[in-house]
């Protein structure tokens, strides 16, 4: 039986965290699709477009791999896409017992969808979305957290 | 001598994670002040007058509990109510090392206050009001995370 | 109707951080019992003579505590004594991680006992009787940290 | 390409967690071999005949699960398998923070080989088998912990 | 060599956490910067021109502790000022894991600064200046909490 | 004033987690004592010749860094040695917990001798002795987690 899962996410921006995180959830499941929260009340450093562009560059050589984006809940995604697997990483304990909460409740709402997580590799460990927000508002240098896809996008901006 | 305990919160809205909670304190103590802040600076589901309606009805059937809701500090309504302890539950040790701060000014400020904590229950330990919230928005199903009446209220809205 | 608690521990040695924590339950519940624990695989500073002696001395002024040891499952030892509460002190993340996997078996095997915690007062909170006994082996002075009863005895040793 | 992964551990004894995680495991991958360590330093409940025999028969109704046991690393033991996937179990921070140092070891080592994790099902999540050993030393009940091949064989010891 | 460090922070209000990690690391820097963040997007107790008053009357015995307020990254700070050393402080698990992920990204893009930590002291762990601002805003008396010179300014407004 | 620091392991291998701390350490200190703890109870890879033997040579390069082995309490070595600091890494939130409880007990005893923290390396994050013994133990390799030479010493045994 084909294995499906969702990598869910605001990406803004996508890190190098997030691809080594695709990479490996593409090595595992016969289809991966990224997908985008669209409602997420965060603060963004991208458009919706430009997020859906610079994922897409990002995952662009992985091939069983799909980028969308999603309004509603994780689960209801995964529903409709046929996906029995959401997908997640963990840096630290902190992490866990934030997902752990989200992956119980999803559990109970739907006991048919799993998450499975990764640990993210060691050397990409600290690697943060919002710091990395932080990081580009204060003029610092990202290019060593983020794919090449959000820099050739925020330095066109 | 009566031991009074305020279990304090916002319930927004109540889950049955608080019902649990709130159970297990009115056996402990002679009365139980569920104590609903009303100064948080959180986005509310659910308005002051529906939180203490969904709560009222949640605890009817706990014959020495009484809700309320407060402005002001925890401590300062413990004095007032005659309360010598606050309760809170734990899920996990994110929780526990916020509380601990809690907890410590607390007992800086009005010693004669004591903080007790319950481990919440396995079964419901994931239970968590913020994603109660990002569920009903999103057009989930929330019935097993929260009492009838906050079914009841949200279904009338 | 009476509040009966049960402090279980192996007490060796008991410290400041334990008396504080007796001292705080025996103001909450009617009668405390302060439990030391025989079948304790861990290696010991204290015969068990000398934990009961220590022990006893420590508390002798909290009237509603009574100094036991015991054999066996801690809710076996409630049972027996009629003490529907079970109360732990809680230092760290670390420390809830693992009492929360005791309270919630202890709970799976016998609902109608409640285990409650305290945190630590803050200038106690690094207080740990395995430290103690390192830095007793190691000529140190543990004056700070213990009673005056462990003092009396290591002394007398 | 056939996707097989190792659960390894020492299963002294296997608890209900454990099982939980291999069926969930055994939905996710074509094969999942449950690999009993024989080098564990720990004090064993069972021996290693024992252990065999209940792990086998408390995942006797999974088909594509088979018990072994070994020696060496676990790593080694993936390539002589042919498994990519090594899979843990999940409760709480501090496990995460001690599983994370393994997996980044073994990424170090075989970085072919990836860990993947499950996080405990919210009513299992307490179960912990050395909580379990102490609990059956203490003729406590552990029939809510572990599967029935583990009572059966210790009821006939 | 002249060992130069900065401990930055938004210190709305400084608190005696923070005067107590400012005389340590003063002992232990030749010259230790207290950097008060002006970017910050936290809703603000003080004025910035209030935090600068506040942190200098603060640390005014301390002879090799400059304050300055500062826009951009704390890197940059730091090589403006040939600072090779960041301080902070840690009270909890939770504060490890968020400091870790900051600590690790400056150390990518600027692996010549060095962050180094002090543990709170036992009896200020629970001093958080966010908290401070609840109970101030409560009405609550922040006394044992922050050094005069916030007391002063509070009580002048 | 010279600036002299203490940084004490048991070093059952010193690994190349220890060496990074250890040339940071360095750079902060006028003078790092890499300090072998001879009093461990835990069970050895290495004898204490050769833990000497295998963490001079991992520490040649460093100028003013000195290797020395100890009995009794780090905080009297300190003394003994004329040094104010101790020098401790930190990998997770679990490394937090325990070795704030030594810290803190440490100040209690001595408060003129302060514990001062790095975060390990990204890369380096995972590496632990205890683990690096057990992979020892299994055949397995670890060139990539200890210094060169370890593997010497264990390669002539």
């Amino acid at each position: 039986m084909t294995k499906i899962a969702v990598f869910p996410g605001s990406f803004d921006p996508i890190t190098l965290g997030h691809t080594d995180m695709i990479e490996r959830s593409a090595r595992l499941f016969d289809k991966i699709y990224v997908a985008i929260g669209k409602n997420s009340t965060k603060s963004y450093l991208l458009s919706p477009e430009q997020k859906i562009r610079t994922v897409n560059e990002a995952c662009a050589a992985i091939k069983n791999c799909e980028v969308i984006d999603y309004d509603g809940l994780t689960i209801d995604l995964c529903l409709r896409l046929g996906a029995k697997y959401i997908v997640r990483g963990l840096r630290s304990g902190t992490d866990f017992d934030y997902e752990r909460s989200i992956a119980l409740m999803n559990a109970t709402m739907k006991p048919e969808i799993e998450t499975i997580f990764f640990i993210s590799r060691a050397e990409l460990g600290g690697i943060n979305s919002s710091i990395v927000r932080e990081i580009w508002k204060n003029n610092g240098d990202i290019e060593k957290f983020v794919p090449k896809s959000v820099l050739d996008c925020l330095n066109h901006n």
